[in-house]
């Protein structure tokens, strides 16, 4: 295998993220970050990282003939025309998810990605979380037989701010996205309708913008299992990130990952200390192995483990799942267009 | 406190497991059991337990005035004659779950309780059960702040015969209909809207039957709350019974009981063994518990723990569950008449 | 099998413990009790339960010939003239533990118990602990291969009274006991020398009176195992009774008994109740079953599960530790005459 | 802070550890490596992590002015020498455990760091486990009380090779000087005597070669406590390592760490996956953490967070080990020498 050199379009949390953990593969040789905003923060951190050069401008990265593959990690609203100008660069594309807010722009933006003959993977990045894999192994292996009940429980610590709550696309597009990605993930199978039941709970200002804060989401799958999945935007003991399959054979089930093991026996009771508080800390090595995977699947030139249709499946359940909210009906997937 | 002197009808597995914890308790008599089936075994263990008598005429049981109180044992359909029977005779009643699988006779029968001012107390066991009293006591006393998500797992060992599968009235009735009682008891709420989505998954031969044997039920509640219930007729691995409450200050979650506490490590894995094999186990104490509670209400005069609107309300939510399966759609317990 | 009269020496809280548990095996008439103080409420206890008579002398009991077997709940230092005496009259015995604090009484009342051939069961009630019996079962049946370690954490939830502590024997005799039986029990091996720490943390009366509260034991088997046994006086989360072997297979180890399974998650962490309390809620269940068992073996004239040798060879253990302590050195078995 | 420039003598497994973790902190230029056995292989390992240059004598490290800081990770016998050399010129010093086998040469080589004014840490990276270091922070902060009761497991997966056996200077001080160096930690008090009781139970090979396999050691500790490690070069269910710290207010208790948390429910049992391999798994994290912070109190001119002093310490518990264990005795550490 010889070297990758890539672009990275977006220095927030998640693009500097993906740069640390980029800067320690030996494979992999950051040639430029792009963001609207530079900062001599941001450009000492770039230095500090080895960095080839930060800009303001991601067109810098889409012209650069040596860059191989571009990290999108700039807001939702920008993905599909990044996607599609990096595809018709021929570079190679690792972006967040969701790909759009909107069905038909996603599949235009798969399209391009597919016309260009570039690989994409999308940022399904729980799929490489140690619990949830072992959970897809013993489906895929029969440990559990015929998967019969398929439960995800995904719960925030705290809400995000309003701010970020308009434009993201709601809580089913925002963070129930993963869960519908996990649901096909270990499951192995496709989801063909939805029923969701929300409500506001925790913040009355986040119904004021229109979304929910709690919701309780069933699903039918095309093997004949049915699943649930609950969310929550505020549990007090922090992320709460859960997993059970129910097959013919038996049941796997997943906890949450704690700091320590300590076990503190008092007089008021057992106590051990609260789950990992986010996700930053709950998937840090599942960031990790994504972009390890991603740079090996291009550099091998094989399929990437999380692909394109891999976002619009999730993205389709979530539109499913918001009209089944608005309508109070379930609603078949194959109604979404 | 004095004695009370109680009468049994039905011998069957439920009816003599009351009659055994009856035995034991020494506020107890228990005057006379009735079965339509009298045997030489029948007579024997009767003899054994210290029963006075036993009849294959469940009249004699309702006409003796000795008798303050009946345990009404026998098959579902017997259930509202009974009742009526005996609250019309002016003794206070223990009647298995549910009343009936019809909603109007079901309320005929508690209208008549009503009237002759005797006690009915409703086997719901399971509110009796260490761990789920545990859930209740830490919704009420605020532990886990306003509910917001109730989940409810109740998976059996094994299907029934396809025998007692075509008299049960079918899974919410006959096994959901335990979980419905519980959601009202652990979130402290009346259940106002259910979904209900049901697969044959198990065996073939039930689904002939016009039956289900897998089941996810979403729930909303007049607190606010969502909740949902999974069923399944077949858990390989054994009885499988937990609670999960998620409020806004917390949560709290039950595990299943098991036979011991024993954590075997070896080069395959670390092992426990399976959960208490079904109710009778798992339950044992909850069983000793209810009829204990129920002599010391009718001895005092004290409102039963269990009564028949619990009964009522448990039965709505299976009529409006199996609805729902039937439509397709949510349907809100104000349908159910 | 017919039914045992059997007649209780004793009415503390041991004493009156069997009567209740004897109360309700079908198997059993308890003919008499009888106890140095008898009150009016000894008396309205005992009719309660069935008793046929309350007696201040206990010779009433050794010479009734229809009692076949007397249970010896009186304090340590009358075990061994009544177990002479109710062997002498033909009876069979339960005697709780330890039948004496000198090594040359124990033998002399166990020469009397074989020179007329009655039966003799010792209270080890921990043998019959669901979780200690599945763990010498996994011994047993090979599962953790041949043992190399034994170890055992027997922690009490407070000290007894300073008075109790003045005749118990010291906390070797009158509380590790149990352990040392245990030690025997899980490895199925003879403990051959013993090396015992001890200190004085809980409380320095305790250390005035010339006994400990904190102890470590280490003891070799017979069959080349090393054991450890941790006990302290005090563990403020309540009773704490562990059991781990590891051998050349694998490893079993056992927690607690709870009593619930509710997990509760707050933003202090994650809390569970502390254990049952102590030996009367953990060991319930163990003592109904030492009894039953007794009965079964007279009245089947089969062995008793715990006999005679089981309690010297427990002695036997206490006095090298009591020996090691003071001496300051590992001592052998064998040195204790 | 600035960048310190290290030099690594040795190149086997934990010397490459050390490197790879070294060369991830962007305050490490890693200068020189050195090895007896210089290969193509260990080259071209050293470009790919950025190692300025690899040589076969250590000299050459020891004569650059440039190096700040040695990493000692050759084997135990050329400790104490390069201990002294790098003192002498005046390098900071890192060093695997143990310093010697020889209680006078530890303490010559900690002579010469002193006169020289440099730093040394020594290699117990279990100080830097989540789990161990929760249970000191409880400790420490009054949790769990007055520590009465110190336990401690420590097994491996399996036993390392006979020669390796032949030159490790035994069980105490191979293997079980990380537990005394743990108890140590945990307790917050120095150890004042020992007695061990060892047996050769997994390979009779290794006590031909005059060592044991199997142990449990009891401590008494200056502040009162008692402790116990017990060790086993074999367990076949993984690596064990477990602390318990038992106090007058609580006590605090840890697991092994695990490589996901599911739980697999089947008609066998419920079974979750071995823990994590062996000590290259289970303290990955704290290996680097331990490399991080000797670089942080070198750049910062503080103290190192385990000295020379905590490898003396050690050394002299496990001297006492044997001599307890040869001579059949307690042994008081001021009996070492």
């Amino acid at each position: 295998m010889g070297k990758l050199t890539v672009g990275i379009i977006g220095a927030g949390r998640i693009g500097r993220l993906h740069a640390e953990h980029l800067s320690r593969n030996v494979r992999v040789s950051i040639k430029m970050i792009s963001d609207v905003f530079v900062t001599d923060e941001l450009n000492s951190w770039a230095t500090d990282l080895g960095v080839g050069r930060v800009t303001n401008d991601y067109k810098d990265i889409m012209q650069d003939p040596d860059i191989q593959a571009v990290f999108i990690c700039s807001s939702t609203n920008t993905h599909v025309p990044f996607i599609t100008e990096a595809a018709q660069a021929g570079k190679h594309i690792f972006c967040e998810k969701p790909i759009s807010l909107d069905y038909r722009q996603t599949v235009e933006a798969l399209e391009a990605v597919q016309k260009a003959g570039v690989l994409l993977q999308t940022g399904f990045n729980r799929r490489f979380d140690h619990n949830f894999k072992r959970v897809r192994e013993l489906v895929q292996n029969g440990t559990v037989g015929q998967p019969h009940l398929i439960k995800i429980t995904s719960r925030d610590p705290a809400p995000p701010s309003l701010d970020y709550v308009k434009v993201s696309g709601g809580l089913f597009m925002d963070m129930a996205i993963h869960d519908f990605d996990m649901a096909r993930f270990v499951s192995g199978s496709e989801v063909t309708e939805v029923y969701a039941q929300g409500a506001v709970l925790v913040d009355p200002a986040i119904g004021e913008l229109g979304d929910i804060d709690t919701a309780i989401i069933t699903l039918k799958f095309a093997n004949g299992a049915l699943g649930v999945i609950d969310n929550s935007r505020k549990a007090v003991y922090g992320y709460d990130q859960r997993v059970e399959v129910f097959g013919s054979e038996g049941s796997v089930g997943t906890n949450n990952d704690f700091p320590n093991t300590a076990e503190i026996s008092t007089k008021n009771g057992i106590i051990r200390d609260n789950p990992k508080f986010f996700f930053l800390e709950r998937y840090h090595d599942s960031y990790i192995d994504e972009t390890r995977q991603f740079i090996d699947s291009v550099l091998n030139g094989e399929k990437v483990p999380v692909d394109g249709n891999d976002a619009l499946q999730a993205e389709k359940i979530a539109f499913a799942a918001k009209r089944s909210l608005s309508e109070g009906r379930p609603v078949k997937l194959e109604e979404v267009k």
